[in-house]
């Protein structure tokens, strides 16, 4: 039984204890505040929880320490603690430093101390510092010559205040007013005020402490008694209520007026006539147009420079910074952060008073952290600093305030020639909106929610200068609910521009002269092609294509401007010295160019479609100039009694399907590669750094250290610098294919020329009705059908130049024409092709039940090949044709000036850019991120869709019951051969 | 004359006023600060510019207002005004309010008001405030009981410092010592203290005038008044001293543990046996390996949670903020910017203090600025509040001050076991390092430079526990040379890191046992290899074959791991509810992932150069079926004598040509399209916003709002996103090819069978020496080198399935298969092809020197092409050959079980997936983005290179002479047909 307890009190006492080591282990401590003490501890500051007083005491105010409670006195003390001792009988009070007991003349306070009536002072020890064995109320002597009174402890007789002796030579006020503190004699002021400070945005009027107290006495005491101080505190009372006036005059920006009016007698200070000399200038005079005259009259003396060795970019603002009571505190240098209330590093703060640097920057603060930190209000008057060494002078920075009302209308919100400028800023007040007294939560509080300073250019300046900085102030008010909650978005922007209207008047002249020419272009274009089509009437179809010609020229007008202008502003904002343009500001100044960038798209997109239809609209052949060599042992397998007959060996057809393969293959050949193109720019753009470029600010550095600030982009910039490096690349490219690719690694175009005289074909094209182009495909051995013997001997006859050469007329290379043919040539050409277009479309669904489709497509397959070849062979004495050059101005120009009368003209084409008319195709392409997307290449690139190959297949005899039959074929030809 | 003269007159008065106008338009003022105001000027903060003062008038000390000069008194007063007027010689001095004359009763001050000696008050009014004619000095009677000493402005007597009473009973201190105003009895205390900061970074000991001052008495005041709030000062001058001991006792922190041991006899507080009750806490113990205890035994009572109903990611610090006085001045919540010295957004800075949410902030501070903001040094003892509701507990931070030293060493910056965690930290101490005066410029100021919040996460843990945070101090300490140009960087961060011991120890296992799996599966491929090519010996080209294999193997068993640990990451950490894994913390956490990752890319480059030249070695060999069919008229066109004699009509070449043209082009084909598959991976990233994924938070938001705060990237996370980002994209293109495009579209690799069944062209590929491919595409009509109207016919007999099947065998449809050959079959290919290959490299150059390389090229085209054949024709007896299936686990492993010994073995193959061993040729790709690299993708592809292609040439007869003679062809083979 025992040995059961003790065990039992052993783990009890063990898991005592291991329950202590873990919870000294952990550290844990309870958590109390200074609030959390009662009455009777005091917070111990070491131990960080609260401790008992000792007796007779209690929590002194602070909650830190104990006091004795009333009536009693310390007997000691060593620091940290004290002792009480009851107060006797005969000298009931505590004295009032707590360690003396005493007796008083009249009652005693709450805490226990003698009490005096008010204008007498308390007596506890005589003039060397003896106690007294009982207090002694001692009335101040009011009267001339002492004009004393208690001093605030109540201690001591002083002089009493300077402007009760002025007013009534003693230190009563008696029938005078006495406001604030302050006796002021009858005047003229009103002595009812109104000390509401109008919240406009919330329709809501507060009756302020602030105002309340202090408004009649800062108005009196600067009108009565001229005093500096209480001028600036009813200016700032004025400020606060955001310069408004109304038909009351006695608002605080009504008395400041009335002060204004009646002090005109002292006159004005500074030269500035808006500037009474004991008064702040709130002000600047209402004649209409006096906004304008201040804002774009006469430009600052110094001007700006970006670069070179008078480089000035800096902006030196100064203010002279109030308090609400008055006092003038320092000047600052504006910067940092005193108007940019959004919390940033210093570096990206500067940043916003660089010139050319448009600064942005937004951020939400917490209603609670304003009310913290910007417990006072502060008021600034702003300057530009124009000082040039020892010249030190300050213009003064007019300021709009779009909050400012008159006679109820926000008069700052509307025309430039209404503006009522003024002065001084503040930037959060949390001090008007108090109702009931200064200590408590305010009602509302006004925060400066939007500041811009704005720098306008001298229009056609050269050497930088800028009229006075305009500075915009937007306040918002905020009803206090819960300020732990609430929010409020505050932004700063600095902004730079200059009057647009010259810029945009060279761009109409560019749109106007380039529109004119491109009418004439597409006039030409449009003869051209009613000349290739063969037809002489203007019809409603001619004035149609006319206008698909206009809108692809027009949208490379458009094109080009919107180019030049980005180019334009990338070069000359980026590499002048002296300023003398600005950015096109975003929104308004940028509209006319997001128009002409839109109008280029839209154009753009209709030449696109055109393009696309005229080129699945072609008709292509392939002349197969192979004639059968013999006999073949032809096994009719159907009836399987393998009779052999002797007939003529058949021309093989996979030479042309070959050729007709490689053809489709060369149609999607372009002079450049999109995808290195997208990457090469993307590279370009976000790794190399040129995006960097586009930013508005004035430096051409590509790689920003990412603490500095960053400054937004500029449409314009963006546009021009993706624009110019995706032609500039897209040239860069087409050098490339063009010199060094196409001439050592290889032409396809020039090998598919080669293809067709090696298997014995020739290509016909007709993109018009009576235009096209032609590839002379004849083999020079006569046969191309042939085994790998004879094909090795001809090529290697052809190498050492043993046979003749493979140009259309004898003695000559030249393989690719453009051609004019005759209307008789065309007319029959389609009379061949008539039995198959007729059931060209339903075809396919019918194909079972009609009649015998290879027949027909096979015989006109031969006859088509029988037709154009004695056409080529000259065997067609009506279709007679003629090879001659084009003339250099047919070939600028794109149009033939002979018409193709009795003969066919064939023009010789270069073979290295054939088709020639087609490797001019405008492509298009959209780019991943939409704003460098319009931009377009020039690329040999020839696209055609499967509803022409289509056609193609029909033409060489494929019946499109077996469609898709898409051949596409590609050849490296030799060019050992064609260079021997 | 006279009109000249007025003319003149008007003129100049003309220009006067114009420039008046002017001026004033311009409002330019000149700037003058109150400091630039001579002595008789006063800065008149109305009009901001400097005023003469009135007669007998000077500046006073603030510059704004003037006052009489010596002698003189204020005779009246306007508030803006005064009026002095010299006092007369019988009462020369001026009384301390500065408005009446007295006379003195000794000597005169230089500010011409009376002096009295020290200890002596100054009387110039009697009780009642009325004046007296001469002053007074009294002495104030030190003696009990009045015990009084003038007050600090020397005009009444008052009770004197309690220390001095305590100690003399007296207002002397007599022969007891007296400190910093205080009176101290002698006491065990060194008197000759310390007073030196030791700049141990500069090495540079400061004679602090703080620590001069208040080193001794506070100590003093702390030992024997127990003066709470001297004790806590003391404790600042130790945090003040980096918490460094040494040997010598009288420093800062020498003397608190002087008194920590003197005063063991009070106790300790709230159940920390470090915490003496009268001081603050600044030591944990130094006993070997307590800092490891404290920070990794308990973990804190609460769980954090990410998702959930219990979601909890608050991490609620609180600090008890002391002045540098000793004064507590409040609980703080520590968050907005108490511990973050950068400026930043509120939202910014509170998301330091979600849990998961790694957060680091760096930037440069000017110390102009510090010196302005941080006037006066604070400290914070830090704690983790605990509260749930009433229970209100808290947890001490431990915190590691970097710069601590012991005996001079920094025992912080070593191994955790020697680590002195402490407490109470300061931000910025501008105090400590000034020398003369505490007024003037500090010598050296000291700044947190880098603070960091460390949670680390209890091993295993399912509830989201963490140990006690660590804070980890570093001070940086600045000499002040140039303030206003001098910066320091400081930084904020805020980590959670866990034991990566157990995921090191899975992704060990993982890598054992499959890097044992690649083991054998490498010897399976090097024996299937040994098959192939027919050796049975193995020799040292096997084990070099057999490493090759299982680089690559091991290439992928690293990239499976690496992706796998990536994708663990992505999944559980942004997934998981209660937190039980955090990231890898950058660094020596991932190093091993790096290291991985850089295996895999290495191997992977060895596995696919092997890949490149197995590629490089495969040959080649196009059947051609077609018999002639008849006699050709063959001319003979060299002689021209146009005789014409009877000989075999010649098989055309060109279906040959078309085959082989085809079969380049169908080396290139992938599954996927490689530039969707980077545009489509860059779009998911930076566009959609996958990317935000890697962020080091703990949340899955796509897309952040602009002004929120953006955790740095995890390296392990953005590896694993890109890469599965990447597989998944791969994935889905595989499946889009395979499933429509292949059906429903084409199918390249179909339609290249189907050409060669019409072309009647087989094709025999050898990978390896008896091992390859046959696609047997014998024409079932017989002939295929015939014209239109023919190959129309046979198609549509075929369609009408009016002839026999396309296979090998009769009646089946098998076109394709795999073939192991016997190595007798393999040295009769050989044979044939050695003319060949003996004169393979130097025949390019040395070609027109060597007979006839056409003919011998021919010959032996002629000759592999018809014993070809006649072994697939089973003409050759002792070159026989059987067909079957392969069997399902030969299919897996890739190997064949039965050797070739007397029958060549062919093996039905999937039409579709020809050849199913090219097929699954794993392909390389780079992306753009760095981080993003190595992912590779398996696709369909089969990329030969030009050098293999030669080889091709050869043996289709063409000669080098005429290289580069590339031809790829592609066809779209009718489905209609297969399909009937």
């Amino acid at each position: 039984m025992a040995t059961g307890m003790l065990l039992v009190c052993g783990l009890a006492l063990f898991l005592t204890i291991k329950s202590n080591l873990l919870h000294s282990q952990q550290f844990t401590i309870s958590f109390q505040r200074p609030s959390d003490c009662s009455v009777e501890q005091f917070y111990d500051i070491s131990s960080q929880s609260c401790v008992k007083c000792g007796p007779n005491q209690s929590t002194s105010a602070t909650g830190l320490s104990c006091e004795c409670v009333t009536g009693f006195r310390v007997l000691a003390t060593n620091g940290a603690s004290i002792t009480c001792q009851q107060c006797p009988l005969e000298k009931p009070a505590v004295t009032e430093d707590g360690y003396g007991c005493i007796l008083c003349p009249g009652s005693l306070t709450e805490q226990g101390t003698c009490q005096c009536p008010s204008g007498s002072i308390l007596v506890e020890r005589d003039v060397q510092g003896n106690p007294l064995e009982e207090a002694r109320c001692e009335v101040c002597n009011g009267a001339e010559p002492a004009l004393s009174a208690p001093n605030s402890y109540g201690d001591r007789c002083q002089r009493c205040q300077a402007s009760l002796i002025n007013t009534s030579q003693s230190c009563m006020c008696g029938s005078n007013i006495l406001a604030g503190g302050m006796c002021f004699p009858p005047n003229n002021l009103p002595t009812a005020v109104n000390p509401n400070v109008n919240y406009a945005e919330l329709s809501l009027p507060v009756q302020s402490a602030w105002f309340s107290t202090n408004l009649y006495s800062s108005a009196a005491a600067c009108l009565v008694y001229t005093n500096l101080t209480a001028c600036q505190a009813l200016g700032n009372m004025c400020v606060m209520n955001m310069h408004s006036f109304s038909s009351v005059a006695n608002d605080a920006c009504g008395l400041y007026n009335t002060i204004f009016r009646a002090t005109a007698a002292l006159g004005s200070t500074q030269d500035i006539s808006y500037w009474r000399a004991n008064l702040p200038w709130l002000y600047y005079g209402d004649q209409p147009g006096l906004a304008n005259r201040v804002l774009q009259t006469e430009p600052l003396p110094t001007g700006f420079s970006f670069k070179g060795r008078n480089r000035n970019t800096d902006i030196n603002l100064v203010a002279a910074v109030y308090n609400t009571r008055g006092d003038f505190l320092q000047w600052e240098k504006v910067g940092g952060n005193n108007l940019q209330l959004c919390p940033d590093t210093a570096r990206r703060q500067e940043a916003a008073y660089t010139f050319g640097t448009a600064y942005q920057e937004t951020c939400v603060l917490s209603v609670a952290d304003l009310l913290r930190v910007y417990a006072e209000p502060l008021f600034y008057d702003v300057f530009v600093d124009l000082s040039r060494g020892e010249d030190r002078r300050l213009l003064p920075l007019p300021t709009r305030n779009l909050n400012q009302e008159y006679n109820r209308k926000f008069i700052n919100q509307g025309n430039l020639n209404d503006w009522y400028l003024s002065r001084r800023v503040l930037l959060v007040d949390t001090l008007s909106g108090r109702e009931k007294s200064l200590g408590s939560l305010p009602k509302v509080i006004r925060i400066a929610s939007s500041i811009r300073i704005g720098f306008q250019l001298v229009p056609g300046t050269q050497k930088g200068q800028v009229f006075p900085p305009l500075l915009s102030v937007t306040y918002s008010d905020v009803l206090i609910t819960a300020p732990n909650t609430q929010t409020v978005s505050v932004s700063f922007a600095v902004y730079y521009e200059m009057d647009q209207t010259e810029a945009h008047m060279k761009t109409d002249i560019a749109l106007g002269v380039l529109g004119g020419v491109s009418v004439l272009y597409s006039l030409v274009k449009t003869a051209s092609w009613k000349r290739r089509i063969g037809s002489p009437l203007i019809d409603i179809e001619t004035v149609l294509k006319f206008l698909l010609f206009y809108a692809g020229d027009l949208a490379n007008v458009f094109f080009f401007i919107t180019v030049g202008t980005g180019l334009y502003w990338l070069i000359f904002y980026k590499a002048q010295h002296f300023v003398s343009v600005l950015l096109p500001l975003p929104g308004l100044q940028e509209e006319r160019f997001i128009a002409y960038v839109g109008c280029a798209f839209a154009l753009k997109t209709v030449q696109f479609l055109h393009k696309l239809i005229q080129q699945l609209s072609v008709d292509i052949f392939f002349i197969d100039w192979e004639r059968p060599r013999g006999k073949a042992n032809k096994t009719i397998q159907g009836n399987g009694n393998g009779e052999a007959k002797h007939s003529p060996s058949p021309v093989s057809i996979w030479r042309t399907y070959f050729v007709a393969n490689e053809w489709n293959e060369i149609q999607t050949i372009r002079k450049i590669s999109p995808t290195f193109q997208i990457m090469a720019v993307l590279f370009l753009l976000e790794v190399v750094g040129f995006s960097s470029l586009a930013l508005r600010d004035p430096w051409s550095d590509l790689q920003r250290p990412p603490q500095s600030y960053a400054p937004p982009y500029s449409l314009t910039l963006r546009y021009g610098l993706a624009a110019t490096l995706w032609l500039c690349i897209g040239l860069l490219q087409i050098i490339f294919f063009t010199a060094f690719h196409e001439r050592f690694v290889e032409d396809k175009i020039c090998q598919f020329v080669d293809l067709c005289s090696i298997s014995n074909i020739s290509v016909l094209l007709l993109s018009h009705r009576c235009f096209g182009y032609y590839i002379h495909g004849r083999s020079v051995h006569g046969h191309a059908d042939t085994n790998m013997e004879e094909m090795n001997i001809n090529l290697k006859r052809e190498a050492e130049s043993l046979c003749g050469q493979r140009g259309l007329l004898p003695n000559t290379d030249t393989q690719t024409f453009q051609i004019s043919i005759t209307s008789r040539l065309r007319l029959q050409y389609d009379r061949i092709l008539e039995p198959l277009s007729r059931r060209n479309g339903p075809s396919r669904l019918v194909d079972a039940a009609s009649g015998h489709p290879f027949d027909q497509s096979t015989k006109a397959y031969h006859t088509m090949n029988r037709f154009l070849g004695s056409v080529i062979d000259h065997a067609h004495r009506d279709m007679e044709y003629v090879v001659r050059d084009k003339l250099f101005f047919e070939r600028v120009i794109g149009m033939e000036f002979l018409e193709p009368m009795d003969k066919s003209i064939f023009y010789n084409g270069y073979a290295a850019t054939f088709p020639p008319s087609c490797a001019n195709i405008t492509s298009f392409s959209i780019l991943v991120p939409i704003v460098y997307m319009y931009i377009q290449y020039q690329a040999k690139v020839w696209s055609c869709s499967c509803h022409n190959m289509d056609l193609v297949f029909y033409q060489i005899g494929i019946s499109s019951v077996y469609h898709p039959y898409l051949v596409t074929t590609q050849l490296i030809a030799s060019n050992a051969i064609r260079r021997k």
